[in-house]
């Protein structure tokens, strides 16, 4: 089923050409291949985003590259905050695609965070006055804070939730996540999380966005596809559209759709 | 398949445009383009409807657009209780359909509650000598006295039920929100609730009316559809209309059906 | 699939037009259009039937319904138990069929009993003696006593469930609630029960009978149907018969059977 | 499909016309038209088979017809364990299929025991020495000594296992339930159960026998059919029979089969 | 999908055939018709099989005709715990084959073991020392031992999990009941396993060999096939087999492949 | 569906056979016929790979074959603690394709470490200071540090798992393992895990690969194929290849790919 381009989308994306200089203020821009014609030209500022999918889809590649781009191409720090994979690993990655995180890192464009779990662990009982999650908060906003970021990308929310055994207090303490990110008014954030189960989760009705990978079976092998399930203020596209990553990291081909199901 | 309008519908249309004034006195009409003719010429007075829908289905902006449409077009003044987002957000979701909140508020026809759960926490203790529900209810009566509200939204039930662990208790306790909103005799309320699992819900049945608003993946992307599940003391449409959300807020065409299964 | 009449529900019903005085006397005629044809002439005498469907399938109609026309067309009086919706609601939902409970009231041949939660807990402590449950037996036993009625609906089972924290104390109660009502042996008692899940449910294996109002997506919309799933004592139709809901209320097509799977 | 009949089954079948006495001394035949032949000539003596099926299924009917064939036609006794219903509407269900219970009650070959919670709650304290599990079992017990009969019917397991809030208990108790029913040797017993969930339940592989009475909805109504899981000692059909509900009980085409799934 | 054979398994019997003498001495005959040619010429020795299945899949046959043959034309001992039914029923369920366990009995090749809970419970309290499950073990041991059992079948796995409340506990008595028999190097074990749920098991990943009776519903009907899950040290088949139960026990077509998916 | 090889593999495979040792000394081979193309020519240096798939779909012959080829083509050896199998079962599970354990383990190149719970439990009282996952691990950094293995196998995860019974808890130590095995910066470990439900699991989302052994029912019989699901750093291949299990291991066909959805 071949969709027409809604005309509101053409439109706002129009409007998005001529009167850029105003709206480029409103909206920042990934840096990834195709995706910001999906969303109106970028991420609204001060938006939270969900990076939803499943293991292998792509999300630390999707958070990474998008900090990345904005470091390299629009001179916007970034902060990337780690919570699974050791700094040096994320260096590796990234190198793998061609990307350097030491040069940016030594430039002050870019911070990784290691928050590994083992990290607060190791704290001395002086310096561990906060739970975990008070932790990694106060860390990123301070580093947020010093190198004047405007990217943000927590990888993953799912380490965060380990550390809370009563799932109503874990939907509280994202709640207050979400009000404190928004209380950067020029940056945009990514939130990463694994997909678990197939079920609807809390987090997607809480974020100002939410962004799914889709890696699924069809017939011989994996399918890739990105999805702009949500995203406030946008008139973004609702096609899935064919995801790739290649040598040089992910790319989205925003003018043509996939037939998931 | 292709239905015949159920001429029980027309004809409880016809009498509507014929006696109009008496009929107008029992309905309040939503102002969102297309959908007053499914349910038979507005919603009933003193109705309590659920909102339904996934993260993405247009719930907020659904609710929005009619408490604005009241106040612009028909004079009827609105609470907008928002337990998620903060207001300056809602005001610029909004002034992304054209909206323009802030001149409603200050003529006194719309209120922007912000009741999140955030604003509760900071009260100092002497304030606080309520629950967090009991504070929103009394929050939401307040205003729609002050006011003279005739449309109140609730934006979502989902945050409320968020703050009980024991879901018996929450079941009394929406009971009792429904049976006090129906004290506003001239008053249409929403309650908005994000679907997170497809069972149906204890919320479904205790409300007035249930309008799903759906957002379903088929084949290369999503579709977007209104149904009426159900709606006291109306005639309602039984099928799947389509929705579209454009530039200027949620359009339904009421003459045109859709497949979802 | 086009089903023959069942040679035995037709020699049934043949019987029943021959000897209808005595079997008259063994059955309570439901007044739904189409309806007593499915159940060998009527209800059994003391039988309790579930009535059982989804949010708006036309539960509360159903029972509303079966109760007016005992008053209205057989002199035969009814007890309404509202757990849900007010009283006023309810006649107004009926007015909408052009019913008039007001003067079947009157007339003492239709009584309204308002058994809503909130109305239990404004009880002062000396009258409040018992447990809500009982004070809904109470009160619906006492009503049918003094009004000698013959039809009695409770809506909803919902309603009571949700006062029991204890599933397994909650069908004991189901069960000797279900005893009580064999005690009236000239009565019929309709349970009106929403169904939540698709899974069977205890009620469904306690009650004389089972009715289900399907009310499910079909491509383009919903489509309604009766099934009888149980009748003890009955040869009763085992197809799935259209229902509608018209100006005048339900009216069902014996003749006409739907797919539903 | 249509399946050939088994020559096993076919053998057995003959040698149980030739060698029918020696055989019929191993066989309780259940009366049931059509039964017989799917189960190798009759229920293996001392078995317990469970009965099991949906609501409306046909099981009270069809553990009633062969008690009441057992009486009438072979001379054989029977207890019927009455759970949910109360005796007289068992006889009035019996009489609508023009069975007499009373007269058969009366010689002595037919006993019901009602044996519902509530006729347990009334006793005085001290006649409730035991358990309810108990006291249902020693009822049981007394009258089947008392009559010497033949054929026993337990309806239903549900309301035994309704007095159990563990399930591991329960299941020990059913296991000690069924080593007692082995304990009369020449008797043959039905455990009536009511499938509420579509899960394979731990009875099933407790009992000698299953036999599962279908009542499935197919395109625009039910369809009835009975299948014998399993039987041991017996090569019994493999195959779904239609079976119908008449006006003079149930009655099973063991030539023809059914498609279910 | 008709498979050709896999060339190793082919060479495997090749082999086999040829070098009997040695691999003989490393693998146990069934003596079911049908089965060591899909499991390599037997089973290895000192392998524990978890023989699963539903209701009337004919496990409890298959244990007790690997055990008869064994005894009647191997000479090998047998050891059949059985814990669900009486040795008397076993007895007559093997009768009905043509099988006389009295006599292998009495020549002590067969040994039927009551280790019903029953029968523990039974015990005087200064015999019941330990618990029911090393009571089981205990008295399988010594049998065993006592006997030169080569053959062991425990029938049921479950009814030794109902004596567990923590399934954590159970899952660690089942690892330590595999070793132990593994301590009987000259053996084969089979543990009867009903399957209740069509999950995966934990006991399917602790055994050496996973053997599963399929019994599923076809059209009309119901299909028996058997399945090689798993058998270390085994290149075994990976089709469905039909399966047969004739009057002279399982017959299995290990030349004919059947569709179950 | 047959998929053109993506050009981005294709690509990074000439490079490895160009510029192999280069590469080399970032990969490790794992001697499995056919893998090593689908995973960019080996497994990076330091990563954990799980390797995930149901009863009898080759986990435990896949992850002794890649020890065995490391220590016997390649000079690198190989830690396998087994927590299920003795090691002399595994030495049997290997002779039968023809791999000799016994010599690799007297040159000190493999060594199969016995970590099952009873020999833990077996421990006297003052040996047993931490608990059973301290055990296993102690033993596997000793073992790995004193032969300077360069493969370490696990097998499973499930065991370990069976030792806790918060899976809160458990999530945290398998996170701590892999970052304990993350010090190992010349190593790939490998951690085998048996699916028991279909649903994702944590254990997914921690490792750095993801390999899923499919083994599933088609039509006559069951299919056998591998997905490379994740692997950091690594362009590998996204499709399902056909995998058998020879009379010499395991085989991959990397050039062809089956249908598995």
């Amino acid at each position: 089923m071949k969709r027409l381009i809604n005309p509101c989308v053409l439109s706002f994306y129009l409007i998005f050409i001529s009167h850029g200089d105003m709206l480029r203020e409103e909206r920042i821009l990934s840096g990834i291949p195709g995706l910001d014609e999906l969303i109106g030209g970028g991420f609204p500022k001060r938006s939270v985003t969900l990076i939803s999918g499943g293991p292998g889809s792509g999300k630390t590649i999707f958070s990474l590259q998008m900090l990345i781009s904005g470091a390299e191409r629009f001179g916007e720090a970034g902060v990337y905050a780690t919570l699974i994979e050791a700094p040096e690993e994320l260096r590796l990655d990234a190198s793998s695609f061609g990307w350097n995180i030491e040069s940016l890192e030594k430039a002050g464009r870019l911070a990784l965070l290691d928050l590994r779990p083992s990290r607060f662990l190791e704290l001395k009982s002086e310096e561990r006055t906060d739970s975990f999650f008070s932790w990694v908060w106060r860390n990123i906003r301070f580093k947020v804070e010093e190198i004047k970021a405007k990217r943000i990308a927590i990888d993953s929310l799912n380490v965060l939730s380990a550390h809370f055994r009563d799932e109503h207090q874990f939907r509280q303490k994202i709640m207050s996540l979400i009000e404190a990110l928004h209380e950067f008014p020029e940056c945009v954030s990514l939130l990463v999380f694994e997909q678990i189960t197939l079920e609807r989760t809390i987090e997607e009705f809480l974020t100002d966005g939410v962004i799914i990978l889709h890696y699924i079976p069809v017939k011989n092998g994996m399918l890739r596809a990105i999805q702009i399930l949500k995203m406030r203020r946008t008139r973004h596209s609702e096609n899935f559209h064919p995801l790739h990553i290649t040598c040089e990291g992910i790319r989205i081909n925003p003018k043509e759709t996939v037939a998931l199901f």
